[in-house]
């Protein structure tokens, strides 16, 4: 049998080209324009320029612009011209700057916005830098080093009249969003309880891990690396509350010798004016990785396990009837999401979805934080709001 | 085809009999004599009077003697006689004592052991009436209302030279043993913090919840009721080890008049003088009914949800390697475990594994916390052995 | 301060007496006559002869009765009198018997039902001896041998006015219960499709294995032990409903000598009149235990995983939303309620949920699912209803 | 103070440039070039066309090409020229093809690849013309109508020494992978049997449903679309094997209107060569979507609970110990893999991991059923090679 004529017993009396034709009408037929899931026209997206290309940059936040539809990437900011350049080829990414010439910046029309991914102990002083050139910046968490960097910081943003974000990604991902539509609705009823329980095992002789035990490049311990989540993401769940007090203590292993410039665990309480607790702990200390948040209400409760990892979280939820999995279908959204949200509020010249004033509010919680386990728990009063 | 023909043809050549007898041989040949997971003959068990025929009493302590090896019923103590023979009949006890003649228990050889199931605040009287007539006791948890009532009650046992055991059954419960064994074994590395969530919502209307919030009856709130099976059962993952400090801060919602006697939720911090922290929260205002214990080592971490329920717990490990969660074959064991634990300290008149002095220490460890927390969350210095 | 002291104190007004009358009253007060969830007097009860002091006759049936509530035990029937003696002397029972003099229960008025707990290929000969003594007759699963042998003994329980079951513990286990109350009141909508696979690795070294691998013992292969739990689980879910046929292929391993007198594997297809298939699988060759059903509807699904152990069963459903995952409370109750399900239907000499005529339409299946196996999977038409 | 104090405060003595730059030779300092992570640089990939725009296309394939790194889209063709244009401005695609001028596709040498993501019926035709036009060809699953089809399918790539793959992207799955990987390392010991059901509802009103409802452009009913990934992946983890016989029997609901040219519900089973069986059930009557995998082996087993959707696989092993649930990180990775997969296959001319034999295969093996089902079930001998 010839080719024909398998397709035409295939096809039947129809001819293929009418019946595609058809078909054609059929399945594709569905409205495309304006549809908001489609990426936006290249050309139309907001540019970036990413300062930094570490590790976290390469492995995450460069990727995430595969899946941006507002946003695109135009320039690498890198003290290593190499790297820049090769990752500029595989990305179509054709302007390039070093820590030098970083200013020159002002000047590149081709750069909207400026995505800050260097050592915490660098995020003052290039943020600043990029928004006096005129550029909106996103800068990655924890926002600085000190309560004082953080309000010069967000000085410098008003001074500038350009967008600052800190980039709490977990407020784009979806399982958190989900917790958050949730709470907000009462599914939980009145909240009563949050725990928050985040950490790892820091490794000294890895890079990315290395420059976390130093103070002058990391701020703090851990913190104000990774239990910054927990507060950061519990605080999340409470909009309009405030925190009136805080306690901690520390937990550093005694002889642990990579703590010798920062802390390497931290417990944490907050009370908040609506009468209810935040506790939560923090610690460079525990394996396997760890990242959990619980919410417990009147009439429900909420675990995440994990709550705030890049790809895998998921919600569980105790209401009426037996708990309930809910994961959110495509994890990888965050990233590009986080991207995507900043472009608008760049483009609009709106505050992002988590403003420079929420860097420097969790900078003063955990000045206060520190401040109370300097003093072996005693209780910190501040009036901060969420 | 004749019954005998079936037979036959089932059977083939081999008479019945004698295969029944070469299988009689077979399957009933293993020995039995001496095997301890066989019940002891009731004549030889050690024989209990229960005190308070409430709730409780009929729904876990009771039935908790039909899978007893070495503890059997003999006697009722209750003030309601109709009630007490009733369930007498039912479970083939004919002894009954009422509370004014409570103490002519000293007169009754068939009782060795006195469970005391009545409210907290009776805890210490009838406790102290039963070691004086010469009994060994079980007190149900919490202990007592006060330090000083413990104390009274542990001299009192000293005095009369009888084992004094409060009924934490969670140290018989086989999924809470296995994270004890766990975790002694090294299996989280060193323990680095412990978190410990416990609570439900109690019920002003229902009789079970009624007298817990009257505070002459409860002896306090949550943390008396609910919470303690969060500390108590996190420190008995921590042998050896010494509470140093305890802070807490109450939660109880404003306006809420379930609770004008005692505290309806509490947070708390347990500062052990190894260098670790236990949080924990209690609450008569969580709902659906939390119980959530995680153990956070240097390699390796255990979650128990639910953790010190009757039935349903289990453990999920994380140390090397993916997840596994284990949950012990026979839930319902501690409830018999613990009756027969009791037996056999009394029988050899050596301590119960959850001896007065550990309810003792929870009273005092409680005391602590209710006075930190009378200001504010102050840290409160203890020097408390585990 | 003295024991009176303490006591005034933490009592205070209100005299400790007059204190426990009113809590007497408060927490004892609740009715108990007639309480269905209570124990029968034992007097009362249905009395039990036990045949067969195996493995699983001394590991799950005769501690099943501690949490019976119309059941006690009265006799054993062994061919091993040593053991006999102990075991009843642990739990109060005092009649013995032998396989010799077994008939004599006839004259026995302490015995109301027999449990025959003996390997299946005797289960034909006692169930019929104990029927003929005048004696309800609850028979282990499998039935029998053959069909045949299951014939005569339900035309033997009918000419003796007495009731025989077969004892298929799932239909008293409670998350089977559930799932079959659930799909019953269409929270699957239109069953679409049921699927079940058993199985574990049989052990020719353990005596409780060894038998089975024996034709004349066990009656077959690992369909009669441990498949049967999924055809007749299955089944359990579609009342009403009628087999139209069945195929099924071996898959017992090559050179396994194991196997050399019964199957060790087959998969086996059940169409039914609905429409709906019922496929599965039963092997004496997986290893870890396998028992998994799922249920398949037009609107949810449950799956049950394990489904039919004795202890660790849960539903897992699926419909309109999250999966939710159910576990009933007290896992132990299956072995004692199916006493009790028993005890009620010879008091009233009705029929038990899972009488002998269940047992023999499973014989049935079973005889023309190996007909359709030793045929290479050819389609065997039947017309059994459920 | 002034920023530049803050920043001094912060950056302590050290110049801030000179910390940048020595931080940027420790955080940048990694080696890049060769990454097999990274992606290609775009000029050096290789260059697909995508035929239909449909919603498979624009949902899942079209935003793949984001994550990949060997492949770019250049050309899309569609019958509907206003749609192709808008995704070709989004996605960088500006050469258009119609089914017209589809063999144009002949002279245009910025095409290496095409993938057919038409309805079934006219994968054969657009195959062979893509094939012919020298192009190499990834095809949607199912490959074609007929046996026949696939036979002139495969004929045609060998003819135009191109490749040609089905597009089984489960075979790129990497949670699948892992399964393939413990399986062949022996970790269930030796397979002893598979079972896999999928299904879903169809919706005759829903576009991309319609049309599998059509035997002229489905080719075939449930086992065609979904049943096919059970099969398939069932014999992913059997390389080497035969399979010698297939039975299988319709479930159709009879009077459901939707089922009127294909069936809407199908079991079967596939006995091996090496004497195992695989039984699934394939259903357009689920819901909700049902996708499950099992693989029972001697010494351990794995469940797969979804096992083949785009995004929330996950694999729970069974095998020396508890359960331990595995789930790859990135779930998203299947479909860039596979068109990364076939760009390499393509530019080395080396066959791809599913090829056109492959799917020609699983045509004989769905022929062979269907040919089962219509004579109730009776057993089709066969000779397949997995």
């Amino acid at each position: 049998m010839s080719r024909r004529e398998v397709l035409a017993a295939g096809m039947a009396a129809a001819g293929a080209a009418s019946a595609a034709e058809a078909l054609a009408q059929q399945a594709e037929g569905q409205p495309l324009l304006g549809d908001p899931a489609l990426p936006e026209v290249p050309g139309q997206r907001m540019r970036w320029a990413i300062v930094g290309l570490g590790t976290f940059a390469v492995g995450q936040v460069i990727p995430g612009f595969a899946d941006a539809r507002h946003s695109r990437m135009t320039a690498f900011v890198s003290g290593n011209p190499e790297k820049a350049r090769d990752l500029g080829a595989r990305y179509g990414v054709s302007r390039f700057y070093d820590y030098e010439n970083f200013d020159d910046i002002a000047q590149d029309d081709e750069i909207d916005c400026v995505y800050i991914v260097l050592p915490v102990g660098l995020h003052a002083e290039y943020t600043i830098r990029a928004l006096e050139a005129g550029k909106h910046v996103l800068c990655e968490k924890p926002m600085c080093n000190t309560v004082e960097e953080a309000e010069a910081m967000v000085a410098a943003a008003e001074a500038a009249n350009r967008q600052l974000g800190v980039a709490y990604r977990v407020h784009f991902e979806p399982n958190n969003l989900d917790a958050q539509r949730r709470i907000a609705a009462g599914e939980l009823g009145t909240m009563r309880f949050i725990s928050a329980d985040h950490g790892f095992s820091a490794d000294p002789n890895w890079p990315p891990h290395k420059w976390r035990l130093e103070k002058l490049l990391a701020g703090g311990g851990s913190m104000f690396d990774i239990g910054i989540y927990g507060m950061n993401t519990s605080l999340m769940m409470l909009p309009g509350d405030r925190v009136v007090s805080v306690s901690g203590t520390y937990s550093t292993p005694a002889g642990d010798d990579r703590f010798t410039e920062v802390e390497g665990a931290i417990e944490y309480r907050l009370r908040m004016a609506s009468g209810i607790s935040i506790q939560g702990s923090s610690s460079y200390c525990y394996s396997p990785y760890v990242s959990r948040q619980r919410y417990f209400g009147s009439t429900g409760s909420i675990e995440m396990r994990p709550a705030t990892t890049y790809y895998d979280n998921s919600i569980e939820l105790e209401a009426g009837g037996a708990p309930r999995t809910f994961r959110a279908g495509n994890p990888i959204s965050q990233f590009s999401a986080q991207l995507d949200g900043f472009s608008q509020a760049a483009r609009t010249n709106t505050p992002h979805r988590t403003p420079g004033a929420m860097g420097l509010r969790d900078m003063r919680l955990i000045e206060a934080l520190y401040a109370s386990a300097d003093q072996g728990g005693a209780v910190v009063e501040v009036d901060i709001p969420v």
